[in-house]
């Protein structure tokens, strides 16, 4: 069954490699993570999976990559420099600052317990600011982005004017985000840097009720594809209070985390709100004009907003099993990730049965037929059985056994993940079979 | 032949979507680009081929993907808070500010030629300054990275501890870095907010000289694995005085850029400098105990460190070609993108012969076929030799026209990109022909 506690995915992720604190060696950074061997693999592989499905698998979204630094134009036009705040309260006698709206009691300090002894509330915007160009003051302010969205927003001219697409369309991006978060919590699940999957999809203004009901359903299924259970997923629409200044409607794809239902991505209708912000700001037209009809208009927006690392937290979390293995005496429990071969880190291990010079020239030819194709772990420390153990826990799918045997016929034998089924296989049909059994 | 001129590409790639100014709608912001729809690809195709090579296809070097964002120690460690800095002088005169070291006469003002008006030198640190946490202060700065290297040492022995792996071996890193350059140049060649690609390679000492010779041939035979000319590429060592503090040598894998041989890559003998500085300045003990030998010893490190957005501009340059096609009255020039399959955006163009809806629904289907595994642009407006040149343009090495016999055939023609060649093939055989074509 998937990890009930944070800590099981978390000593994990530490043990294995996948997740370190950032700059740990002076004491960590301010909930910053850095993702080891086994953790960037598995965060490109998610991300990956979204843009093969966003992206390659469709002929109405493209993609695109802009800057993270941006002017603060863009972020006035968005309405970021104005709205993006969370308002504080200093505590007058122990000092500590705290999110007003999220203390349990507004007039005790939850860190020292002194009563009545806050500040007024001040509005404390999110975003990083910095200053580019080599003379220093106000007309060199620079922001990072807060979302990668605003992009696809002042891309939308060019980008329709380069590709001659026609809403519904839509503009990708996967990429980094930075949010001076208060109170970042949950290991990786909210952090000040952090990276996005986000869809801005274009369409006509009556067609966006409808767009909004395929986002969510499509987004939804996108992790019941990619292994998650569905009685682990829920869409949750948001009530009128927690909407967005721009949205007239937002739903939420949640994931039930070891602390309660929470937000993987949220589908948001943003209506015509940003291209004639930014239209107004710019002095640009981000409009379409409709040729058969003879009709001008802005279009309207469904934005499906995901967290690629909050997503590999789910993945992790969902994949997760403790199983029994063996029987009687010789029972044993195995770690496995049962991670959906795209999103495991390692496609294949190929694994020598022993150490000996006789063995690594044929294992060595093995893994680069291999690693060809596939992302490959190599191992030839310790037993065969404790390998096969290691791979389990950090989601290989399968396993190449090089033995003595293999010298004579020329197989080996590959072994299945969650099965733990093997199977004996001539080197010569080897890369066909293993295409087979992931499935690509 | 390759472009010999900057705006060729440039204006292609204005064209076609590969590269848009950042902001351009509030008119650009600071030398900052974004990657349109042909150019994320591009790029990410780059950074894809990288990591293939560098990662994938080696046992010895793992990936990590570590924060933007970090503490001043990890800074004042690596030397930049201190050193990594450019002489600035403002004109009196005209108040514009140079880097002294690139003035062509140190007396007089290029921009409004005033004699000895330059104030005395100052040291302008490169690095962006943000501040993370809700407090303001000192105790709040962070730093943007100004490269991606620092994260290999400082998760140095976590990397070890997880993997266990031992001298030689690499981590490498592909990412965001960022240096407030005074005089960014050259389209997308130095810009302040760039993507780099890294490898820190970890040796035992001695054998430091034969893997810096290792690690130059080997980066400039990856350039010319995927298409580059070896005419257009050379190896070119440092001279003394152009070393870098940590550096007992380094060479640059240099390219002909239309402005002249440019740097693509350089290729670093850092020695132990890094380890020892952060070892020194955490008070964590970052080497390697060698237990057959009972010695304990900090690696040397060869650093092969490549741009990855001037090596997308070195491959499109190097790719370009106009070639006339034809003959006699009916003689044309046609402009075509030479890139290797790896790197070019789409690999398959998909197109219907015309836009009727008899030819849509199969059109559909190839396209979906194709699309699971390949990224494929799908085109239907106007003549099929308008679309192909289309394709050329942006480098798509393969096109599929779906025509009205493939109604009654099942079979589509397939045209290669360089030869121009057609050959019919039968839908059911058709992704083993791309696979063999494209060679993956």
């Amino acid at each position: 069954m998937p990890a009930t506690e944070l800590d099981q995915i978390v000593n994990l992720c530490k043990r294995r490699g996948f997740v370190y604190p950032s700059a740990e060696i002076y004491g960590g950074f301010r909930s910053t993570y850095d993702y080891g061997p086994l953790g960037s693999l598995l965060l490109r592989n998610v991300k990956e999976a979204w843009v093969r499905a966003m992206v390659q698998q469709r002929d109405d979204v493209v993609l695109i990559d802009a800057a993270i630094l941006g002017p603060p134009q863009v972020w006035e036009a968005s309405g970021h420099l104005s709205n993006f705040t969370d308002p504080l309260v200093d505590c007058t006698n122990c000092k500590n600052r705290f999110r007003e709206d999220k203390l349990d009691d507004p007039n005790t300090c939850p860190s020292c317990g002194a009563k009545n002894s806050f500040t007024e509330a001040r509005e404390f915007n999110l975003m990083f600011k910095t200053q580019a160009g080599p003379v220093e003051g106000s007309g060199a302010d620079a922001y990072l982005r807060p979302e990668t969205a605003q992009g696809m927003f002042t891309n939308f001219g060019q980008v329709l004017q380069t590709t001659r697409k026609k809403p519904p369309f839509g503009i990708a991006q996967v990429g980094k985000s930075f949010r001076n978060e208060i109170t970042p919590q949950n290991w990786i699940f909210r952090t000040r840097e952090f990276e996005q999957m986000e869809l801005e999809f274009f369409v006509p203004p009556a067609e966006g009720p409808q767009w909004y009901e395929y986002w969510c359903n499509e987004r939804l299924d996108w992790y019941v594809r990619h292994g998650i259970p569905a009685d682990m997923l829920r869409i949750r629409a948001h009530d009128d209070d927690e909407l967005s200044h721009y949205s007239t409607g937002t739903s939420d794809v949640e994931f039930t985390f070891p602390w309660g239902w929470d937000e993987l991505e949220g589908i948001a209708q943003r209506t015509d709100y940003d291209l004639k912000q930014h239209s107004e700001h710019s002095g640009e037209r981000l409009d379409y004009f409709d040729q058969p009809n003879n009709e001008r208009y802005v279009p309207y927006v469904i934005e499906p907003a995901a967290g690629a690392t909050r997503t590999m937290a789910a993945f992790l979390l969902a994949a997760y099993d403790e199983e029994e293995v063996g029987d009687g005496d010789k029972s044993d429990v195995r770690t496995v990730l049962r991670l959906h071969p795209r999103l495991a880190p390692y496609k294949v291990a190929v694994l020598p049965l022993s150490k000996k010079d006789t063995l690594t020239p044929l294992a060595h030819e093995v893994r680069k037929l291999v690693g060809d194709r596939y992302m490959v772990d190599y191992d030839e420390t310790q037993s065969i059985g404790k390998r096969y153990r290691r791979q389990d826990e950090i989601g290989t799918p399968l396993c190449i056994t090089v033995d003595f045997d293999s010298l004579d016929d020329n197989a080996v034998t590959v072994r299945e993940r969650d099965t733990m089924e093997q199977v004996r296989v001539p080197i010569a049909e080897l890369m066909p079979l293993l295409t087979e059994k992931l499935g690509f």
